[in-house]
């Protein structure tokens, strides 16, 4: 290594620069003037979150249409960017906030955590270290840890915050790598290595995307995630689990994690975590519990053995706040049994980062990929402290009702049929009159979704089960009320009326 | 695979629900009134934001100690949470803003950088697709199309934002692994091949931890992160390059990538793209440029050379506006020259995201891990604004004007000596008075950065260099002015004299 260079009398490489003078921000008049005015309007905007269509009436390129190709030479006033926000931006996005929003799964912007959110980016901190973040390192700790005990989790878990339940997934999973040590991926990695087995992962064929992107990004293969058949109930088999695993121990593979699913994407359907568990102890592979949509409903009491039955006996467990917790994005809680195997995966410490607080306090930064670390923290606490644990409970309580009665609408009217068991607050059904083949059904059901979309007062998606086409009603909005649920109903009627043969 | 379950008259597996009813969020009037209140608050914080002592006096545990344990059963007031941040989380807290903040490097909250997250987390959609988020997904393609023009960039890159330039960095390698389609990484991973070789990256000895961090996660290992020494102004050597290329190639080894920094962590030296590129063509290596810190400088037309020169040559390219232009976390850009390549190592589309805009829309999710996504190109888009180009460069300008005019303090002064040559707004120093071993300047430079970080006015952090303990000045924060690089460079001199042998 060269040694540094001695005195800096050498002259800079980079050219001479000009006198400049001090700037600094926009005059603190401004922030004043425009925050308020942007207080007020997102006021009215709380106030009445239907008065835009939920899916915006442009088509690709549109918004970029009205926007100047460069940035501007000069400074612009503050108000003119916010006027063309309001003016270009708002009505170009579909609006995750409207009640109607019944599609994927809800996100929930609130009074608390939107405030906690201007506050967070006012303060600016990156919570990499402790030194560089305390309160918002130790708020972190905190609110992950009010969440588990709203969530009737046990102790031992370490919870922190990734920005979504795909990091927390990769996370998990390459903790799960370095599990064992004797795979020294970490040093090593794993590619030219004559020593190494196909490490393999193991997932129900109903499991996010974000598993298969996980294994891919990790090195692991896509063709190493082993998709694993699911009951009528659309839940994993753990017998189906068990066979998958010692096939591939017999072929010389290493079963390396096993995904349990609570709460799939398509239908809200739930592992059996505590059977899976059984088979991951005897393989010796990580679980991981992705509850990212589902956790939430374990805020409520009699729902909570359901959604999160066995999750004791798991390895890691992710929790999306940001979905049905009522905070804003980006917000996803990853618990682990072992911080000190995640710690293994991904510490490291550059000497421009050690700090002489390194063994008393916790360096967010040792947890996960990313270096830098906004305020999440903020808009969970607040969150929690403004709603209480009963509070967030009667929400979601609420939601899983919204979700059941619509179901039995559903059930109940000729030519509807529900397409998969209600679960939490998803209903999957698809309109399926009598004397039409399976792709006419489909085939309906895309013009149905179509026509319910372009209404603007709701938003339904779709998923595909056994090649069918299914549509989905998801609740989990803190603005979705039992009106709004009728109204898709009734507006899914109403397209049926319309767009069936000889209508 | 099973079918789908019929008609859903079976009973739902999860127990019967309570009646319950719909709560909804806070009313608006508690949104607007705290919202106002808030305002004034981050006015007066803005206004002065040197109040507060910028690292905060506070031990490992003061805080969590003042919050309760457990999560409130019923509501709390919005106003007492804000109380609370206020009387218990701001002053634990790191002040980021504070103008005497010169450690790592400096990020900013500015008035439009502060609204445009108030009305993200208003908003609050996902652009994970264009469907669900239009303007959100068009405004990132314009924003990060803007900063392109802003730094002198050439056209033919694509634009993202991810979190943190850690995850930019991670994500141009994992593209660097699927740029020959021949590994077939994507599909069959990296572990149990005996087909693949070991897999390489490359960058100075003095790049940043994140390098090695994203190795780590993909499987390619730390072990094969190849550190390649520099010269005695501390940037990568293209024949020491040259030669571990070479010397892997005969190994049987295959280099992936080579990353080269444009401002280093430890002294902002900038690595020699041009002479390095000519390394990666000749070997097929992918080349990745990280200029998360140095490249805000291209944003002053005379350091644009000297910083992004033979950039053009590279594949992709790493730049955070929440460092050094002025945006509050987290907002880091990464292009790419072939976003087609991006795709393929983390394009998913699961039936449930599967829109009808496809072919013809950008959609954001498959660029990166992260299926979520927030709306971090408003506040991006607000800076470039409310600043103008000229005004980017004009504070950017200043900040480097700052450095290099301490530089000239430290280099005229007895007993202090410049560590490295000044680099952009960097300066890396030490106190080695005549008559004292290496091992004592060390200690004494551990001391006097204690002490003068002790005195609530200033934050400086130190790296080492060839073992050596160097203090570094970097000025970053919009905040900053000559005064306070003055009143650092006093407290460092008081330190000095109060802590010197003898004194």
């Amino acid at each position: 290594m060269t040694p540094p260079a001695a005195p800096a009398a050498a002259p800079p490489a980079e050219p001479d620069l000009l006198p400049a003078a001090f700037l600094g921000d926009l005059p603190v008049e401004d922030f004043l003037r425009h925050g308020h005015e942007l207080v007020e309007w997102v006021g009215r905007y709380f106030a009445d979150p239907g008065r835009y269509p939920v899916l915006p009436r442009v088509a690709p390129g549109d918004v970029r249409a009205q926007l100047p190709p460069s940035p501007p030479p000069n400074a612009e006033p503050l108000g003119e960017a916010l006027a063309d926000a309001e003016r270009v931006l708002v009505p170009g996005l579909t609006q995750w906030n409207h009640p109607g929003f019944f599609a994927y799964f809800a996100n929930s912007s609130t009074a608390a955590g939107t405030l906690g959110e201007l506050l967070a980016a006012a303060l600016n901190v990156n919570a990499m270290l402790w030194k560089t973040a305390p309160a918002a390192t130790e708020l972190e700790l905190v609110a992950v840890d009010w969440l588990r005990q709203l969530l009737g989790l046990g102790e031992g878990w370490h919870g922190h915050i990734n920005d979504t339940a795909s990091s927390g997934t990769l996370v998990a999973l390459a903790a799960a790598r370095e599990a064992d040590p004797a795979l020294a991926v970490r040093e090593r990695g794993t590619a030219g290595r004559a020593d190494l087995p196909a490490l393999r992962v193991y997932c129900s064929e109903h499991a996010h995307s974000s598993v298969d992107k996980a294994a891919i990004t990790l090195g692991i293969g896509h063709a190493n995630v082993v998709k694993v058949g699911a009951d009528a109930a659309l839940r994993m088999r753990p017998d189906l689990l068990a066979r998958a695993v010692a096939e591939d121990r017999a072929r010389g593979m290493r079963p390396l994690a096993v995904v349990a699913t609570a709460g799939t994407t398509s239908t809200a359907a739930v592992d059996p975590t505590a059977e899976v568990a059984a088979v991951c102890r005897e393989a010796g592979a990580w679980l991981h519990v992705d509850a990212s949509y589902g956790g939430a409903a374990a805020a409520v009491p009699e729902l909570r053995a359901h959604v999160l039955g066995g999750v004791e006996h798991a390895d890691s467990l992710v929790v999306n706040p940001h979905k049905w917790l009522f905070t804003p994005m980006d917000c996803s809680v990853l618990w682990v049994r072992r911080p000190d195997v995640v710690r293994r995966a991904f510490a490291l410490v550059p000497d421009y980062l050690v700090t002489a607080e390194q063994g008393e306090a916790v360096n967010l930064m040792d947890y996960g990929v990313a270096l830098g670390r906004r305020f999440r923290a903020l808009k969970l606490w607040m969150v929690l402290r403004t709603f209480g644990a009963e509070g967030v409970a009667e929400r979601v309580r609420y939601h899983c009702q919204l979700a059941r009665e619509f179901a039995g609408w559903v059930a109940a009217e000729p030519g509807w049929a529900m397409a998969a068991p209600v679960s939490l607050s998803l209903a999957c059904f698809r309109y399926a009159p009598a004397g039409l083949a399976a792709a006419e059904h489909d085939a309906l059901g895309e013009r149905i979704l179509d026509r319910v979309n372009r209404s603007g007062e709701v938003y339904l998606s779709h998923t595909r089960l056994a090649g069918r086409h299914v549509l989905r009603l998801a609740v989990g909005n803190v603005r979705t009320e039992r009106r709004h649920v009728a109204r898709a109903w009734a507006l899914l009627r109403e397209a049926a009326a319309a767009l069936r043969p000889g209508a």
